[in-house]
């Protein structure tokens, strides 16, 4: 059976079942009917992992030893993020895609039973719960040796409203707090799939770096009435050293106090609090400054960057008026042989480092020349 | 000039001036006189760097580019942690040494001029102001190819000696509020000279985790009246599934929700506020478990396992009966040839994932045979 929605802007995405259960989603712009059958042997799902409370800072860690033993891993020459070609049975059934989301195969978190509820957070007493949430997996294109800086125009405004569907619809989830649809680029980040791809991770809590965005948030609007986020982006509109690309709707800027040798925010000109806000304009727009952003990286050096590119939505429940959405990049390369490594100061105590102003990796992202 | 200082333990420290200004530290046991010369040419000191505020999180970055620019190198084949031999002039001017610290060549932070004062935060407004603090480097050895883990329990008690003078000295300078001691081993968490040393990081402000910690056993005590950390080593201890070494004063277990596949806590069992705090028998005692823990840490894998080892102490102005002295080690390596990377969630989001249960972790690390 194939589910159909009509999305934005022509798009529409169809459902299918795979044989374990989970959800494949093909998001078409040329009417295209998906009705290749998962041809795998069915198979159980993992189960659910825990959330234990780290009560010396009072956070959620979710703990997934179910992903240790994850049986399925496809033969070393077969991208499982491929298109199903013959009997070389992938990911994905079809033999042909634009840009999919599935359910992933071992999440590290996944929907809970019913009844499921966040424990209140009281040091060492605080009892576990199940690590409830969804992760997903975005395959941003059926060409395995492309990366997303490759993609079209077209292509990018096809995966955007991929991630605005999804953002819908896990927003609508009650267990669900927090959406983030992200991307790991490179080896030095960990990946280990070369396919371009993202994820989608929906929490059942607020990650740590959410709640300290709210916090600041919400003691800025007491201070001022204002809300922080806008204030930040009017100051970068006003300093100009630091922007590096910008169209009629979004802005780029390595942000004041980059934490990472290129870190770039890009944002909507007229601020929203997650993708599903962004007006149709703003949504066409936003591939241009996206592309030409991620190539200026890959340019600085010449060499691909690794980056991990990461969606900040206001959280669903909460905080609605006080989170913009913003789309952070950052890259841990300074140079050509050289990482910026997270050692005691960034991962022990959270302060961190910076060895180059903002200012200078801003100089160096708009003076590289651009192929065409 | 040698200024000399008893300490605990029969300790001696003696100061010298290095030849750009720096001071550095000699901490002997054996009655040494240290007035060997700093023979390499005067210098000028490096200017000092700048906080900015991530007004997003309100957290402070340091921002240090004068470090891109630090002229001293020694020669590739000279380690600068080695006592001069001859006339390759060291960072350390005699000929031998216990345990030397001293300033950092090029500090990410350094004493402010007077009348310096850390900015109220409030949003983008928030001025910048001279990255203030302090940077030292410990070395625990002159010899170049050991590691902490070899140390004797004799050179344990005087590298803590080390840092508990530190501690104490530091504590009386107006501009800290942090004081840090710390070890980052292994080229996997960026390390480039392999001579067994750390460093010292006292801060002029409260660091993002020291913040965190410091609300959480707030908010608590507020609950409970009792103070968060003694609450979570009872609960290790009635647990006893993740303790790895024990004696009759310290601790060592895996945290109940560990953010790394081997992290370990290692705390007195009479808790203080920071080292200055723990009592002759205490200090004495260190060394055994520390030198257990690290061996078992290299014997999981049978390889030099990369960790960061964080001291985390009261800060030096608020929170001495809220927050208690323990050293955090925290290694990436789940497997020979895997690391866990810090990726999206982690990275951008700050929600920890972890593949593997700590009781496991603890198991594995109980389990190892240790070489006499």
């Amino acid at each position: 059976m194939t589910h159909s929605h009509p999305l934005s802007n022509g798009i529409i995405r169809n459902d299918r079942t795979m044989s374990d259960g989970r959800t494949i989603r093909y998001y078409d712009t040329q009417g295209q009917t998906r009705t290749a059958a998962d041809q795998r042997p069915q198979e159980d799902q993992p189960g659910i992992g825990e959330l234990r409370l780290d009560s010396l800072v009072n956070e959620w860690v979710a703990i997934a030893p179910h992903r240790q033993g994850r049986v399925f891993l496809p033969p070393k020459e077969l991208c499982p993020l491929c298109p199903t070609v013959g009997d070389l049975l992938t990911e994905i059934p079809d033999s042909t895609y634009e840009v999919v989301v599935f359910d992933n195969r071992a999440p590290s978190l996944r929907a809970p039973g019913d009844g499921w509820e966040l424990p209140d957070r009281l040091g060492p007493q605080t009892p576990n719960a199940p690590a409830a949430g969804k992760c997903e997996v975005v395959c941003f294109t059926s060409e395995h040796g492309n990366s997303f800086a490759d993609l079209s125009e077209h292509q990018v405004r096809t995966v955007l409203e991929a991630w605005r569907d999804r953002t819908r619809e896990l927003s609508q989830l009650d267990f669900i707090e927090q959406i983030f649809p992200f991307e790991n680029r490179g080896e030095e980040v960990g990946v280990t799939l070369s396919h371009p791809h993202g994820q989608i991770y929906a929490y059942s809590f607020l990650p740590s770096r959410v709640e300290r965005m709210l916090s600041a948030a919400q003691k800025y609007r007491e201070d001022t009435g204002r809300v922080l986020f806008d204030d930040l982006v009017a100051r970068e509109i006003k300093d100009e050293v630091r922007i590096i690309a910008r169209n009629e709707h979004w802005i780029a800027f390595t942000p004041y106090a980059a934490r990472y040798p290129f870190e770039i925010h890009v944002t909507p000109l007229v601020p929203v609090a997650d993708m599903t806000e962004l007006s149709p304009a703003a949504c066409d727009a936003f591939a241009s400054v996206a592309l030409e952003v991620l190539k200026r990286l890959d340019a600085v050096f010449g060499i691909p960057m690794a980056y991990i590119a990461a969606w900040h939505q206001a959280p669903v429940r909460q905080g609605r008026d006080l989170l913009r959405l913003h789309w952070q990049i950052t890259c841990i390369r300074r140079a050509p042989g050289k990482l910026k490594y997270l050692a005691g100061s960034e991962s022990a105590m959270g302060a961190f480092i910076m060895d180059m102003k903002p200012e200078q990796s801003a100089q160096q992202l708009r003076d590289v020349v651009l192929g065409s």
